[in-house]
């Protein structure tokens, strides 16, 4: 391997907080290109093997990588923890560096302890992807939110995004923030007190649930209801009837407006039922715009 | 996505029910044409995309699907449930939507809720194939089971087939039953009274084992062993003597009779060790049929 | 399936102990061959299909595996058991019968209990690969070792290697024995009283740890924390102290002297942290040379 550490941190993607507007316009733009393709299958990753770990487990994020890695015709090797040998006490370390030994070209990684991903990117030598790390990022998702975006707003400049729920634990809040105020978009936060991340109030004001609806684009947060052992469902109601998009708030919004949310979603606790596939939502738009995504990236990462 | 809801109907296979002869045979035929080809690959289905969605383990079916879909040149994406994020909550609603949003061609789908499948398919826009949905159909093996009869007997117009055992909770049972007699085949059931399903006694006889043992074509089932908490030894050796394929049982029955079961066996419960391969099993037979079969059934859903 | 009992005899990798030492000499000279190419992919196993049986989780063999499977060319199938219906009682017979009857032309197979991988291969009619059976033998690994001790030493005639830790339990320790010693080096254990075999005590002698510190090649094996409930971590540091590979032990090796370890570690009990990527160990060398290793015997078995 005599990839250059310059060339691997060209190659990584970790976050998008350390990343230029150029960057990430670049990432976007290619994706467009990729979406625009008629041929499902474009070969230009033939004979590179990429392995997808997901030290948490997601559907959603590991198929959609997948599927971008196939139809660049890269050769995948899946594995999640839960059939791992992590149980064996494996650390998370080790496996990647063992991945890497076996001959990798580039590795996508979930995982969830925050900070650990940029120490190990330091230690190997190919590039990784990050698929999701804590509470710090989750790079790829943001860009499709902001590729979502750009289809229907034509450019993020100048537009109004409300961020809702539980901004605290959410790496997609942050990753959103970061790469939205490069390209001049303005962000704006809404959550219970108890979900707020002080942390990032420099950064982005918190307003009011009213407040937040005047947007362009009202972004909703997965709450982890695995979090609260007990009185969930009694929180997930006044959570709901506080911060949800329901149908009375969805039937109030500017028809400009964009519903948006990273998926899975909590029906009747975040969005009612009845607002998943409204004609305002984007939420299956915006998986379906994960490919062209993590096409792009995954280029960016092997090619 | 422009394939009309007539075209979708055509190429899905929810069950065998509502299938009619001419397709059944039509099939049926397919599958002989892939049985008889002597290349291992052959790829009709090249940059098209599957995904096997188990939201019930099955290591035999997936596998059988898995090795059809790529003898015909598909991508193949795999999930099981057990290591998804419905454990998160998700709906499987959401699952299937969120893989067609990214752009499969065709799903296979396994799930433990019987009447879920029917209204999911009406709700999205690829072909779905039925690995097996509770105890409603499990179409491919009631097709491999069929593919099986006629390599043996030549037709199935006039064939007696017995099918023995927990009726009730079968869907194997179900789907055979509904596609033998379309093709002029004679079912009779043999059950205890715990393990009968009184809505299907308007189609096929309830007879005594005696009686079920003259046929052309014994069909064992298999015990739900797991869903006997107490007892489950004392009644799994009392249902052998009463309702298994003894070796005694084995020994008396016509040389023509084929012995069939979908497997995974039970040994020694509903059909004794000896008997798994006895010179009329068609048990590990069964298992080779599946794979021209489901050749037959993905390229349908998906050329 | 046409092939002779011989030829599957032949083809089939279930341990060392009975390979030839010219056997295993070609096995490493076509690894050696395998190492030195550089294209990434060479499709000598175009249309072939192999099953990764893993009955006992591993990542890093499974991975290595798929690897080597997919340099060649091969189509791969996986399955572990943690999501198989081995789960509802299945038995690992009738799943390898079942995987053999749907086509596969090799198998790839790991295991708890032992013995029962000779009798499996003698009632099947496709090539197996041991992947680890129990505490029997794990021949790719060992091959992979020698492998890297070639590398290092150009040859393992005389060579001097010291298998130290948990030798009762480990296949590890066994398949190097076995195949060390037909090419003519001298393997000594060390071990604790309770983590000794007596019967390998005919093959190779149990020396002091001190002198097993001079030898060409130092080989520490994987403590098995988890068959341990109470007491561990006591015992776990007084197992460093007395049989680790600590910094200071690493320290007064000769320079010449190769550090070892199959992985996954337990840092700081065998091996202190520090060690695992000292300038002696071949520890993450070991894991790439099993991608060779593992084309050469995939070869073997499928081509």
């Amino acid at each position: 391997m005599t990839m250059t550490s310059a060339t691997l941190k060209d190659r990584s993607l970790l976050g998008l907080k350390d990343l230029s507007a150029t960057e990430i316009t670049s990432i976007l733009d290619r994706a467009a290109y990729w979406e625009g393709q008629s041929e499902k299958v474009t070969p230009v990753l033939k004979d590179k093997f990429v392995a997808n770990m997901f030290f948490e487990n997601s559907t959603r994020t590991r198929f959609s990588f997948e599927m971008a890695q196939k139809r660049l015709g890269a050769e995948v090797l899946n594995f999640s923890s839960a059939v791992s040998s992590v149980e064996k006490g494996e650390s998370i370390y080790d496996t990647v560096r063992t991945l890497e030994s076996m001959g990798i070209d580039a590795g996508v990684i979930r995982l969830k302890p925050a900070g650990v991903l940029e120490q190990l990117a330091s230690k190997v030598s190919v590039p990784l992807v990050n698929a999701g790390d804590g509470n710090n990022e989750h790079p790829t998702q943001a860009l499709l939110d902001m590729f979502t975006m750009k289809q229907q707003f034509g450019e993020l400049k100048g537009l109004k995004v409300s961020i809702i729920g539980d901004i605290k634990h959410s790496r997609v809040a942050r990753s959103n923030l970061w790469a939205l105020q490069k390209l001049g978009a303005e962000v704006k936060f809404t959550a219970p007190e108890s979900m707020q991340a002080p942390e990032l109030a420099a950064y982005a004001p918190y307003v009011s649930m009213e407040e937040a609806l005047c947007a362009d684009v009202v972004m909703m947060l997965r709450v982890q209801l695995e979090r609260h052992a007990v009185g969930v469902l009694k929180s997930a109601d006044e959570y709901r009837l506080q911060y949800g998009m329901t149908e009375a708030r969805a039937a109030k919004l500017a028809p400009h407006v964009m519903i948006m949310h990273p998926a899975p979603v909590n029906r009747n606790v975040e969005i009612d039922d009845a607002v998943v596939e409204h004609p305002q939502s984007r939420i299956f738009k915006q998986m379906e715009n994960g490919v062209p995504i993590r096409m792009a990236v995954m280029e960016r990462a092997m090619k």
